[in-house]
């Protein structure tokens, strides 16, 4: 079961001290100079960003780019660091926080962006507990967005609005941890989800590893079917066939090393999924429409909650950050009722242990795009927090 | 192995007489409604369109929409027709066609729009030989153009733009039947292609049926995963879930009709997929990630070439049918010179039997829109003609 993760200052002694977060990315391909743009344009609740990569080359590329400040050494990146995010390939995840949490201050938070949890997790853990580099600051991460582009080249300050941020906290993760680093990723633009590192893995086996057999499957038995006799032209035509095998244009060895790395739980889901096929097609062989409608059915109704459509009645969340000065709330308020904005639902989030908080307003989402419009207009900081 | 359909005017008589076309529509939902619309837009290659459906309401409700002339009786809308298209459902139309067949003028050429193809054109045939009524002028269609909408409210003249029209002639099509009906469906802007109906329906099977089977069950198996816990929020981040599941949110009841339909063709493409998809859980369970690659490698080039994308090479067709008037070609020649669009090639389809034919212009896909704009401005009918 996931978690809604409550906010909290990025880091109390950033808030104490009335200054940003000092953030260290280390790795800065598409995933870390996103963050490093993202966390740039956040406004003041960010102070400053120090982005490093293992690639010489990369880091002169990023410095081209200017993406944000580049130094050679990780433990230079790091050495005021109060949030160290690790957007390196998994394999190096572990090494690469280990040295982190080494060089960085006692208090800094460490977090990482691969996209398998389990084994991530532990290991991290592992090895900050063998070294005694206190573990309850680490919180796994994976943050579910992409791009077909990869590199600095392809980094975008807006990669990850609306996107979902997963963090995966284990019992020797610290309650502050989580928040903390949650925040952080919702100035980002993500909503964040907390799942169990091993729950994480078994979902995205179902949600985007079986999709990618799936796919892949379908498109190499079509061309098999299709090709042969050069009757191509049809697959085009079918709508069907273009969404349902989309992602089967995907880069292969990416995908093994994915696969390869979720092994037991893309058996279990894939395993599901081939006995339900095979009741398919028993209920088409036997002539048991009944059997297969309700199959059908089943499904239509999963779609459909499981990603639903935008409707007129649909809400969607505006996060606006606080700080400490007076009025900000009328100010919010009076300015989306000037536009003729409805507001549906109106909530504070009391920040924990800080002088901040934030209002959470909940609007139409057809009034979503001016909402932001208006808010931004009115001198305020806005963030879509669709259904955190 | 599919045909490409030379073009002809869409009747002797007609072209003779220079005079335009007179159609027949048997059915106002979706795809009647659209044929009507996108004939009576198509200029004065078309002189007439009349209407009927079986059901008082939707003649009513066409009458009141303004899509096209409306009687109330078959026997009267195909009374002086050239060409019938019955857009009924597939259990209709040998029932309809014979009945058009009987009243219509001995010359008109007849075609059906149900999705599929070998009863259908079969039991057409028959009936028309076994009364006599000259089954060379039949020939099966199906338009692969959809809307989740249906009813003549839904009707849209753009429908068929670009879109893959089917013809399924077999032995008994005469050759000028097939050419003039093609040669009619271009000018709504189709894109024709002619398979053998049970050719048309195998393909159909695996380009359309089977990945709604498989897509419905990806969706039923992930809610199964996913929803126990309430962890749904993971399928709406992944966007190869909503690609893949997209069309699983059909209506099943539509969907029972068509698979059992083309039960033997559905079956076939299953079990090949089945096959495959084990394979590939083999490779996983055994870790053969060679093999698991090489299935991936072949799925994405398998969907690069069926689905491709388009690339700044990547041309486009334009057809523009001419009329006995000198010039046309220089004026659209012309035209396009003026504003700098290159045409990567140029050919003239010749009229077999009557003054008329069509100007074939290939530009690239980024000068397509713009291209047609000239030709329009430069008072030329101007079709999209993609790849045919």
């Amino acid at each position: 079961m996931s978690r809604q993760v409550a906010d909290a200052p990025p880091s109390p002694d950033a808030a104490a001290s009335g200054q940003g977060l000092r953030l260290a990315v280390l790795g800065a391909g598409l995933v870390g100079g996103s963050i490093a743009l993202a966390a740039r344009a956040a406004g003041p609740v960010v102070a400053e960003v120090v982005v490093t990569d293992a690639d010489p080359e990369v880091r002169q590329r990023v410095r081209e780019l200017g993406l944000a400040r580049v130094v050679d050494d990780l433990e230079v990146a790091v050495d005021t660091a109060d949030l160290v995010i690790a957007a390196v390939p998994s394999r190096a995840v572990a090494e690469v926080l280990e040295a982190a949490a080494a060089a960085a201050p006692g208090g800094a938070l460490l977090t990482d962006a691969a996209s398998l949890k389990a084994d991530t997790t532990a290991e991290v853990t592992a090895r900050l507990s063998a070294r005694d580099l206190d573990p309850t600051r680490f919180v796994g991460g994976h943050p579910m967005a992409g791009s077909e582009r990869s590199g600095p080249d392809a980094a975008d300050a807006r990669l990850f609005q609306g996107a979902t941020w997963v963090l995966t906290p284990t019992a020797a993760t610290a309650d502050a941890t989580l928040t903390r680093v949650a925040t952080f990723l919702r100035t980002l633009g993500a909503r964040v989800v907390a799942l169990a590192p091993e729950r994480h893995d078994e979902l995205v086996a179902v949600v985007s590893h079986l999709p990618q057999v799936v796919a892949s499957t379908l498109a190499a038995v079509a061309a098999d079917a299709i090709e042969a006799t050069g009757d191509a032209v049809l697959a085009v035509a079918g709508g069907g066939f273009r969404d349902t095998t989309r992602i089967a244009a995907s880069d292969p060895g990416l995908w093994i090393e994915i696969l390869a790395g979720n092994r037991t739980a893309v058996l279990e889901a894939l395993d599901a999924y081939t006995a339900t096929l095979l009741q398919a097609r028993e209920a088409v062989a036997g002539r048991d429409w009944e059997s297969l409608e309700a199959l059908l059915a089943r499904a239509s109704g999963a779609r459909q909650r499981l990603v639903p459509k935008a409707t007129p009645t649909e809400v969607a969340d505006l996060l606006v950050p606080l700080d400490d000065q007076p009025g900000q709330l009328a100010t919010a308020t009076t300015a989306l009722g000037a536009a003729g904005i409805n507001v549906e639902d109106l909530a504070l989030r009391h920040a924990g242990d800080g002088g901040r908080g934030a209002l959470l307003l909940q609007v139409g989402t057809g009034d979503l795009e001016r909402a932001r419009t208006v808010l931004l207009s009115a001198g305020l900081v806005v963030h879509v927090d669709r259904g955190s």
